[in-house]
């Protein structure tokens, strides 16, 4: 891709976002949900005006590694271990429910055990990016209900991996590692505790030195340094870079500069963040959408009824008062890229075919876009507190 | 290229960049020579520690085009109209003067006339980034003598991009081509002019428009997004993408929010403006500044000394006063990656065989790395102004 192509793909990618946000803004939806679509509308499937490439995705890589890493630095640790166990319950629940209800519809339906465990595992994932965005836009990351989210989706990743894993290798070899799965499990809380442990220990000497620094745009660089840093070691050992990337924002929260650093990383956001749910648009394709063919219509239908209902399930896991159980339970239901990453495994590994690979990105699909009007809805009349 | 290495890279090239940029700054130099250096001790030839990938080329091309816009938001596009005839003068003897000392060298040394005619075109290049970044660096942006060498730079790019053209043309057919000169120079301009007036006549109702928007972020995306459309439009057309940048940020300097738009530039260039220098210096390969290979050092030698003196003789077409003639001669000289680009064509098309191409690039090479500390030296006991 010439630099030219780049330059204009890039024009058009923020063009689209920033007037599909604006308009979803007006209409009182959160702008997210117009990137989303301003993705569709512009992507190769439809109008065409962007075509995916190794280096929009990587834009759109770096751009949810930044979100992520901004979530975490107005996220404060205290209170998202305070409310640590009762993420752990809500993930827990929204991982075994949505797991337990789609393997029971997959077999009742007729399908194979390995297509129905398949079809399980796609249902247990829950996007962070998409509702930490709508939180972010609603100005609610500060609330009760949003740490016990965000730690529950960041928890739900890694159980996701853990799933992903052990899936992957019933796919490829047919035989249920339960060593594999407590490994993965084992590294990826190792890898929390101590990244953030050395981090909250190690941060405020390494910035104190960079702030005697000469050099311009000291500060922004060596805290988006140790962002990547933690994102790419996080990837490494077999972690989502986002996770790594949270973690990054959690220890710079606790440091004096904080305020600054947030304030330089928001117009890098401002920039990067859009490319990614922009390309997570552009990734559909419309006529995959068409339920009416085969009549698949009502097996997606179904499964989607599922999809919603198990992570709903998981708001019932809320025991604390005064946080809601729907704001809860339907912040848990964006499945986005990390569905559409179950569903590519399993199309490659010839566990589950096209027409069914069809119905499960529609459940991603429409997990993903329903999400920001409904909780838009759901904080209606009550004001936000960040 | 996996995310995890694209991102532990940027991890690398930030780290190289802060801590030599900071060296040198500590030393009495320039932060960007530090990054250039830095680029050259990472990279493949040397340590060997980050690889040349497209991603990593593309947001070094986004680097420079950022540091451009940085730039023009900073010029006043009056004062370096008022410095234009001045600048002018100055671009052709910069161009004219390299390319006849160059062209003579080469006949004396018993080349042919068409690589003689190369070696000169080579010569006339000058990287306006390099130059650029050092005056910001040194915060002299705003002095008449930085207005005279930034509108001469962009002048020697048209011109330079001319002189490809005929140069390839040459080399390619064998025929000089006055028509295709003609039409490259008139082109360039008119977009310059076009681009430019309208820009002053419509940015600000446009940015009345973005003032009102309630999405986050939009004065940034908007104005980024100016940037990457008048530098995708300069590419489409044949000029390089840095004039539409430098374009825009000229046009945008004249705007009522210009103070807000340059405070939320600045992080974003902290972060990309590093990676360009860094990539710069990665493409260096000291195997081949080795100038004692085949009886070579001569020539090399020579070429590097006309190739600086033929640009301090541009300081001589300064008549205004109180702009320093050796300020501007020495903010000439650095050929980049322009004159790495010409070398390179010379050796693609078999017109210059490895040996001239090496004594091309070290000559490149020290003519970009001597200009932060010669300048540095030059501005020594005056107090910047910026």
């Amino acid at each position: 891709m010439g630099l030219g192509e780049l330059l204009l793909s890039l024009a058009i990618v923020w063009l689209a976002a920033k007037l599909a946000g604006e308009a979803m803004e007006r209409v009182g939806q959160t702008a997210v949900l117009g990137e989303l679509l301003a993705g569709v509308l512009i992507g190769p499937r439809v109008l065409g005006l962007v075509h995916e490439s190794e280096i929009l995705h990587a834009l759109a890589e770096i751009g949810v590694v930044i979100l992520l890493f901004e979530i975490g630095l107005e996220s404060d640790l205290g209170e998202l271990l305070r409310a640590g166990l009762q993420s752990t319950v809500v993930a827990f629940i929204g991982v075994a429910c949505p797991f337990a209800l789609g393997y029971g519809l997959a077999i009742w339906w007729g399908k194979p055990t390995l297509v129905a465990i398949f079809i399980g595992a796609t249902l247990t994932a829950t996007s962070v990016g998409i509702t930490a965005r709508v939180l972010s836009d609603l100005g609610r990351l500060r609330e009760t209900a949003s740490r016990v989210i965000l730690g529950a989706a960041v928890l739900d990743d890694i159980l996701g991996l853990v799933i992903l894993a052990v899936v992957t290798g019933l796919a490829q070899t047919g035989v249920f590692s339960l060593t594999t799965a407590a490994l993965i499990l084992a590294k990826a809380l190792i890898f929390l505790v101590v990244a953030v442990a050395l981090g909250i220990r190690f941060a405020p000497t390494l910035l104190r030195w960079v702030g005697t620094m000469r050099a311009r745009g000291s500060l922004i660089v060596y805290a988006v340094l140790f962002c990547v840093l933690l994102a790419a070691l996080s990837e490494r050992i077999g972690l989502a870079a986002i996770i790594g990337a949270f973690a990054a924002g959690l220890v710079l929260a606790r440091t004096e500069p904080r305020a600054h650093i947030e304030e330089r990383l928001k117009p890098v956001a401002d920039l990067f963040v859009p490319v990614f749910f922009v390309t997570v648009g552009m990734k559909v394709d419309p006529g995959m959408l068409n339920p009416f063919g085969d009549g698949a219509l009502s097996f997606t239908l179904a499964l989607t009824a599922v999809a919603v209902l198990g992570k709903l399930a998981a708001g019932l896991g809320v025991y604390q008062r005064g946080v809601g159980r729907w704001r809860v339970g339907v912040g848990m239901i964006p499945r986005g890229e990390v569905g559409l990453i179950f569903a590519g495994i399993g199309l490659a590994n010839r566990v589950i075919e096209q027409e069914l690979y069809s119905a499960l990105v529609t459940m991603v699909l429409v997990s993903t876009f329903i999400v920001p009007p409904w909780l838009k809805v759901l904080y209606r009349g009550s004001r936000g507190t960040d």
